[in-house]
């Protein structure tokens, strides 16, 4: 029991609970501490989630020699905040995506990371789902030939259903609605099947939300492969999250209902990986091997604190990803030309 | 007998035969001439579908007082001569999609079809399968709600299997590959279903063909009604035809084995089309009720020779299929930036 990795969640809503959850599936980490601002926050949580104490402060939870590392799923624009101090306080983070709102924060994250030295990941934990693993296998053993195009989507109601109460209504705080929540996840992954994005092309509209924000978003990706991706989404429809990538040898089609990822364990039930192979217009079921991306993730953040595991998904992973939406929004402003990757990357230091 | 309305075909290839079937499934047309420079080809058009008589020139053919109409099937390239002999010539004209390879030369079919007043249909067919059709009522009765996303993609591996023997091997004579090809179905198809399109993002990619011409195109249309719309088109990998409607009420998807469309009759078996309401990620089949995209396209074209029945797919239509293609890779070589239609209808007088 002693031997685990004390972690303490920061903001404890719905998705401080989905990682609980993820936490303590496995046996790697114990919940030592939690921080809301809210004291009946911090309770409930401590009884759902048999957490000993709770932080009535930041600081008295960045104080607190027992807790290693913390799991941040605060609003997107206070991320760069709550990083910093915490690396700066010796804390190994774990931030759900994206790693903030910004590239102007992503840079002083990057730097903070740099400069502590600390352990740092991201949840991008799309990729480990294992449709996206097994799509992965499939590249790296050739057997879909060369892809030359790749099609995602993530779409959901939420722009219908957004009130001036939550923080994803406002353009400053989410900038790119629609395409910084979901559309992030589908950056990450196509990068993670096909390298690095060079350009983006996309258009971005505010068509049936209130909100401030673009409940309608289409983004044309060019790998540095030379292949094309396309990436959707949609805030003002029913629920929609697929992959499909087009090889010389065979097609693959991933389709996620992903109302139940939040149990991450269950997810893959819920999904399908079909096959179409050159000449062959039947589709064959794939096998998917059961994953759990947030108790994975968890697990290997919690590991690398004790120096047995690599961060997959870390501060550069992060970034290429929020660069990819940033570089959308871009386009759109330009009527659809192409913007650069690259610049991006290196204005943050990132390696292009 | 005698009432059936005497059409020729010219161009005696794979297409012709297809079209020839779907002429002989009705009771309205008969095949009373044919045409190619090929005697051989001739010979056996006449013998496979019963056609009495042949002309060995395109002359002979116009010049025969029976035939009311001719359905050109030849290349792309070669439309517009044809066209224009065969109208002037006092014949209504059937031409395969698109209407021609350029708009310059569309314009001038434009014109001869103002000029000499005769009947013309563009053998866009897709929107005649039952699944558009259905999307269509969906979207008129208002059971999708408003539209935000439009998918679509078609492509096949017909790219890696050119060689330079066929026409489509050619940058001048089959400008855009796999999107003047494959593409132009789904210009026609979406602004059937949403209304004109206003402009056009794209990159084309010269990816694994050994031809002229792009494999891999994706191009994002923008439609005048506000909504996003995609179409993806590889010709380097396996066979996809499919079309997915996002509205803020419900998701319509529509997937089709286009393989076997050549039987017109008998495409809606293999098509389906599911659809997802609000909040509800189950996918509900919709039925599908049968359909004959050529024999009906043919008769709407041998009817309105006759004068009763109207011609859905004019010169007009089809010169707004085209212009998406011509936008797209206009834009594609202003690196993705938006690029509108109007001025290129304006060009060829149609009304924007």
């Amino acid at each position: 029991m002693t031997d685990k990795v004390r972690l303490a969640p920061i903001g404890l809503g719905r998705w401080a609970r989905v990682l609980a959850r993820g936490a303590q599936r496995g046996d790697v980490i114990e919940l030592h501490s939690c921080f809301s601002r809210s004291a009946d926050k911090r309770a409930a949580f401590q009884e759902e989630f048999g957490v000993p104490k709770s932080a009535a402060t930041l600081d008295e939870l960045l104080a607190d020699g027992e807790v290693e590392g913390v799991i941040i799923t605060t609003p997107n624009d206070t991320h760069r905040e709550l990083i910093i101090a915490a690396l700066e306080a010796g804390k190994a983070v774990y931030t759900d995506k994206p790693i903030t709102h910004s590239l102007e924060h992503a840079l002083e994250v990057r730097r903070a990371v740099t400069r502590t030295g600390g352990v740092f990941a991201v949840g991008h934990s799309a990729r480990r789902l294992s449709g996206c693993r097994v799509m992965k296998e499939w590249l790296e053993s050739g057997r879909l030939g060369d892809v030359s195009l790749a099609e995602a989507n993530f779409s959901n109601e939420r722009g219908l259903e957004l009130t001036p109460e939550t923080w994803r209504w406002y353009a400053d705080k989410s900038p790119g609605g629609t395409f910084i929540q979901l559309g992030v996840h589908h950056a990450d992954n196509l990068q993670y099947l096909l390298g690095p994005v060079k350009s983006v092309s996309a258009h971005a509209r505010k068509l049936y939300t209130k909100s401030e924000v673009p409940d309608a978003v289409m983004a044309i990706l060019e790998f540095e492969s030379g292949a094309l991706g396309y990436i959707g989404c949609g805030w003002a429809s029913p629920g929609i999250y697929q992959v499909r990538l087009q090889g010389t040898k065979a097609n693959l089609m991933y389709d996620l209902d992903f109302t139940h990822w939040d149990e991450s364990h269950q997810a893959d039930e819920w999904s399908s990986l079909v096959s179409q192979s050159y000449r062959d217009m039947t589709r064959a079921s794939v096998d998917l091997p059961p994953t759990d991306m947030f108790r994975e993730q968890l697990d290997e953040f919690a590991s690398a604190i004790r120096g047995t595991a690599e961060i997959e998904v870390g501060v550069d992973e992060a970034i290429r990803a929020l660069a990819v939406v940033r570089a959308a929004l871009e386009s759109s402003a330009r009527n659809g030309a192409a913007v650069d990757i690259a610049p991006l990357l290196d204005d943050v230091g990132v390696a292009p």
